[in-house]
């Protein structure tokens, strides 16, 4: 029976005829869904265990009446950033921006010639760096990422990820994010889940381009920081950055600073290192269903192979208590049938 | 020409028939829409000068191609909560529930009933207790606000808040919320605005009420907090609240507690005291059209009347200023109809 008849035969009185036509609209609307349905959402994930386990958990909780639902505003899913939405080797992107940082500013420093760590930085001496230790990178995140207004910072952060390369693949570093993970997110947001990122990153070096970059706006991003202060003025307030660090959201971090941010625990969670061990126990040991998944980087080819022995993002601890944590290990080269955008398979 | 009359004319086939049917309905729609617009959503403010700016406000910023127009992700609107989202007099309600948790906890600390600040809490000595001064205050809220996890934390407001009533009028604490800015929060979410509350307070003593009380979730609340640390457990993992001060989300602090939890600029900002000074001063200093709206407590008659005098919420400086910086002054006695839910004008 086509809408044509059904009005025909509904339309008695002025107000009955228009909720057949209501009827009649969902109808041809409904009867339309599943062709856009067909459209796989997660189109680059190949169809294996870990796929099935994010649709399985997609579908338990939220089917209402099921003893697993849970409510929209409770659908709280988190994501790592380096390593988990995007590549992070040869190193990190934020520690590329910080040693350009300083090769930019070095004219105005004369004595960083002859002054570690920033010698070192100067001759891309990378071991020299290192040598340097926690007290040297310190120093050169206090020179790179303070001493300006949050306004300033978050220009300065705009304009160098426009052209940003990883030094390995000449591609630019917005573009080395994992497009099976942008499809995840999308599907949880179109499943009524509240999607953060929680990375052990700065979080005002992430915030400028993870609304375009990823979907997620700059509210809901939670990372590492520095201390701030306020300037009052009563034309031209400003937010100035100090060289002190406020909280590292990394480990530990993470869940408190999940706690501290949301107030929500995650039913979901998604990492690629030890740092976030704490971030997938506090999600998967609550109550009811939850999902924890590590991506573990195994694709030499497209993409990097490393894991227990590597500096940056160890995977080792996590990988080990994944089978009997109950989380989903998903293989970069086995579960993704693309990693970039817009990339060959 | 009814919807009826529409579909014989226009249906002739299947497909024409189908958009033919969405057009019908769009109109019917559309003709339906000015009925329910009718209904004011700012019902419970009086016509005034008040009520215009908010009107005045949203209608700028939320039309397309006007050069004040900010997309709905930019639209960040916060408030004050302790005297512009409900009531502070005689006392802050967390202050009543510290004082009300210590005698909860006294029988376990029999050594209380002769140590300050506690002795005079137990004997209903306010002018005692502020002779403690900060240090005693610090010591009560380290007492009643630290030692167990964020999960027993908000167990224990949730319970408290329930049944919590205000000194004075007897009524619930929760009953004692300002209609009016109800309204004004779901006309501006209604609007596209993301709406946070920025308190001095603790964000975690707010975060179990607010998505009901306010419609406001727990992750749109930013407030004062204290350090927590998570404690690891393969089957049940905690987060213990530590007994020392984080941050303060008062004054110079509430840009501060903006940048860090959101990122963002708001573009509105609604306080009540000195504390929301540098709020309202960091919001309207922004570039494009701004709104910031300073609640005045002049209605002793159907709540209070305080300002530069009152010890909780001091309003001076920021009354002072208000008139050159553009801030608008709500009179609780001549913008607000009503003033509590259900309540008579």
């Amino acid at each position: 029976m086509g809408p044509h008849a059904t009005m025909q035969t509904v339309c008695r009185a002025s107000i009955q005829c228009t909720s057949a036509i209501l009827v009649a609209l969902f109808a041809a609307l409904s009867s339309a869904i599943p062709v856009f349905a067909e459209a796989d959402p997660l189109a680059s994930w190949i169809d294996g265990t870990a796929k099935r386990a994010i649709v399985d958990f997609v579908a338990t909780v939220t089917t209402e009446g099921s003893p697993d639902f849970v409510p929209p505003g409770e659908r709280i899913a988190t994501f790592d950033n380096d390593g988990t939405l995007w590549s992070e080797q040869p190193m990190y992107v934020q520690l590329a921006f910080a040693l350009d940082r300083v090769k930019v500013m070095a004219p105005n420093h004369p004595e960083w010639k002859d002054t570690e760590p920033f010698k070192s930085v100067l001759s891309d001496d990378i071991k020299g760096i290192a040598a340097t230790g926690q007290k040297g990178v310190a120093e050169i995140v206090a020179a790179t990422h303070a001493g300006m207004s949050a306004a300033q910072f978050e220009r300065i952060v705009t304009d160098w990820i426009a052209t940003a390369k990883n030094p390995e693949t000449g591609k630019l570093d917005r573009a080395m994010i994992f497009q099976p993970m942008l499809e995840l997110i999308a599907y949880l947001k179109a499943n009524g889940f509240d999607v953060f990122i929680v990375s052990g990153g700065g979080v005002e070096f992430m915030r400028p381009w993870t609304e375009a970059t990823y979907g997620i706006p700059a509210e809901n991003v939670i990372g590492s920081s520095i201390k701030m202060k306020y300037r009052s003025n009563a034309s031209d307030p400003s937010i100035i950055r100090l060289p002190e660090v406020e909280f590292v959201d990394d480990g530990a971090g993470k869940p408190v600073g999940i706690q501290k941010f949301i107030g929500k625990r995650p039913i979901a969670a998604f990492g690629n290192s030890d740092g976030d061990f704490e971030m997938l126990e506090w999600t998967t040991t609550g109550p009811g269903r939850r999902l924890g998944m590590i991506v573990h980087h195994d694709d030499p080819r497209r993409e990097f192979a490393y894991d227990r022995k590597s500096e940056f993002g160890r995977l080792d601890k996590a990988l080990d208590a994944a089978p009997q944590r109950g989380w989903s290990v998903i293989s970069m080269k086995d579960d993704w049938r693309v990693i970039f955008p817009n990339s060959e398979p």
